[in-house]
């Protein structure tokens, strides 16, 4: 595409202020409080859409916070990219780790980004990427490149599980209709190393309730003739994986794809750094799965993770109590094939089972999502690698990532189309942590590869 | 002695309303926020002491908050009764399930308590058996029936420790001496079936934190490849009971006393309905030690509970994030002859050892104390088990309590004297609960019971 560098070099300020602008938003999907944020930030998509040359832009009202909904048709013959992404982020805490409030973007150098990274919640997952795209469509429009047609798809419910977009799929197939999907909500490898996401988890999120006593006790008193629903509790979930570190809920293996020798040999080839690993999280050691690597358990293997604990007292100083209930969120993140509604009800009756007489559990399911593959040799994924094959001089390695996105499978069910996943975030963007941070060579680049798939993809369409 | 029922009767109320407006001072020790209610709380019982005919009362100033000191010296030849009681709360949290706000006292009618009882944080431990003291006090010095010297010692650090205690006690033995301590902070087994308590069990309190990687990471990105803290520290918690709910530290039995089988039948002599136990707290079951009975398990046998855990999002929805850190609360109730400080130092070798490389713990011991036992056949013993068998027409039973008063060790190692423990509340009383409360009968009861004992100790001391 003619001048696309040029172009950003002269933009670059204003594309980096106005995503500040965009992250000041505190858009937490989960969290009531932020409601107006949220829609606030809604707002905000709309009329970022229609400068970026959308022709109809609409705020499309579901049962929950409001869908982003652009599109510039240029020709009904010419292929139609949609694009998706997502303008709610997760919540902030613990703020008190946050070296800069979460929500007042600031710009600094990190080891990894010596062009600087803007921090703040959304910067990467996914006000950052997603904005890329709006960028690159501006990009497009104003110097009359676009080469096809492109829809845009920005959801307010992703971290809390896309509740209401199925619906809103479900009703809208010929308004969403597309011939691939354009995904920026997953990472590379390295900025020197780019990869395109092959391969997604999916995932099952349960919250778990322990009953014992109908009210507090005092520990003394009933100490020991009693059982304690926090200890309880530790016994089950402490249960849920054997001494190999393998998951024991009956039935939940069953589906689960195994990967070939020569796939796992290919996955292998990845560069990648046990010690940094280790020194990046400062570990003394890494813990998984027996029998596979540490890029297998976070990425071809299913797992378990407490995402949340609590109950008793948790406050200053001591309280010798027993405590009538324990909580916990725990997270399964499946592979492809295991259906996250069977694992759901896998895991709710195990855990049922594994409950002594003496306590009561409820088992709440929160969301899921099922896993998801792509071919790396449909003509998305082939535009893809040649557009950062362009941009970065390699061509980017395809990747599992350990991550979800659930509604890449649902849009493959009713939109019958595939999604590349063109993410240009880093695993150590902290993204659900303290200090999210989106490097700014990342984000130009995005805006910079983006056009070029488009290019691409319209190339190898004919 | 004379017309103490009549007494009783004429000043009822006034009784009633006098510790209502104590127990509506939220002295809480173990939450700094509430420091000048707990001094509040102190200047009150300094001035019900004078109003009740103590000579010399003061404010003794310790590191923490103050002891209250008043003391009644008629006869340097007549034995001396040392009062020891605490005007400290536990936190009344979980707030939301108080029927009545904690510290708005009010009375109302139980099962148990047909002639109502006062509904407050504090009504039964400690504010209401200690004000038991005081209005007895009042009588004797009224109606010039004290029979022997009498000094009070109320503090206000019982509940996180009583930090600043042993110190006090230290440097005041003279100020201090005494033929008998005397404490009504424990229970008794049924309004109909008075007992007194002849053991108490010591007490461990920790905290430990476990610590992995350096910043909450996302569970989709690192789960199943980086040991979460939480999920370590419920496997580390679930395996200090082993299946027969034995605690599992090495060494943690050594010293414990085996009971015999005459002593463990003495013991079940005591009436219990395991029925109308469980049918009290809502459960199925009860759960503890193999071997033992609900009795034995709540008195005469250690054990380890979690009274508070925490870590990860614990907020509204859903949050796929692997928390950094996980915390628990976690007390071990001792039983006579284990050494706290040992236990302590035996479950912080212990807990560290079972961790795995892939984090780091942290224990910090908060307080502890040893147990107890008072023989029966000690003129206080015997002294109390005429005063209930005058006022209650019945013999009260010996009963080992599973509480920890762990200042009464203290007192018999320091000041040479032995502790009566003469409780007046019920185990349904709430204690440490939502909804505590002490009984109008128990209240007035105690206060009709407690100068029989002054009369019959200084009798059988001649």
């Amino acid at each position: 595409m003619n001048n696309i560098q040029s172009y950003i070099k002269e933009n670059k300020n204003r594309f980096l202020n106005e995503l500040i602008e965009l992250l000041k938003l505190p858009s937490i999907s989960a969290d009531s409080a932020y409601r107006n944020e949220v829609l606030k930030t809604a707002e905000a998509i709309k009329i970022s859409l229609e400068n970026a040359g959308c022709d109809s832009v609409e705020i499309c009202k579901t049962d929950g916070y409001p869908i982003v909904y652009g599109e510039k048709i240029i020709d009904e013959n010419l292929p139609t990219v949609l694009v998706y992404g997502h303008y709610d982020v997760q919540p902030p805490d613990p703020l008190d780790l946050w070296d800069s409030p979460p929500f007042e973007p600031v710009i600094k150098n990190t080891e990894l980004h010596p062009n600087g990274a803007i921090f703040a919640r959304g910067a990467c997952d996914d006000k950052g990427q997603m904005y890329m795209h709006v960028k690159a469509m501006e990009f497009m429009t104003s110097t009359n490149q676009l080469p096809c047609n492109v829809k845009f798809m920005i959801e307010g419910e992703e971290e809390i599980g896309s509740a209401n977009l199925a619906t809103f799929v479900k009703n809208n197939q010929e308004k969403l209709k597309n011939d691939v999907i354009l995904i920026s909500d997953t990472g590379m490898i390295a900025n020197d190393v780019p990869s395109i996401t092959t391969g997604l988890r999916g995932l099952s999120y349960v919250e778990v309730e322990i009953t014992g006593p109908n009210r507090d006790l005092h520990s003394g008193l009933y100490g020991g003739a009693v059982a304690n629903p926090i200890n309880v509790l530790t016994k089950m979930i402490a249960s849920l994986h054997d001494k190999n570190n393998h998951i024991t809920i009956p039935g939940f293996y069953d589906k689960v794809e195994e990967l070939s020798k020569e796939e796992r040999a290919e996955m292998a080839k990845a560069p990648f750094s046990l010690d940094h690993y280790k020194k990046a999280l400062d570990i003394n050691d890494v813990y998984g799965e027996t029998g596979f690597t540490t890029n297998e358990r976070n990425s071809i293997r299913p797992t378990l993770d407490v995402n949340g604990i609590w109950g008793g007292y948790t406050g200053e100083g001591a309280k010798t109590v027993i405590a009538s209930k324990a909580y916990a969120k725990i997270s399964m993140r499946l592979v492809p094939n295991q259906d996250w509604e069977n694992i759901t009800q896998l895991f709710t009756k195990h855990f049922e089972s594994i409950a002594p007489k003496s306590v009561t559990v409820k088992v709440t399911p929160h969301h899921g999502g099922q896993g998801y593959v792509t071919p790396v040799n449909s003509i998305g994924y082939q535009a893809a690698s040649k557009a950062y094959l362009d941009t970065f001089g390699k061509t980017p390695i395809p990747q599992r990532s350990g991550g979800s996105i659930p509604i890449v499978s649902l849009f493959e069910q009713e939109l019958k189309s595939k999604t590349i996943l063109m993410g240009f975030g880093l695993d150590s963007d902290a993204i659900h942590s303290p200090n999210e941070h989106f490097g700014v060579f990342n984000y130009l680049k995005g805006i910079e590869t983006i056009p070029l798939f488009y290019k691409y993809f319209t190339e190898l369409s004919k």
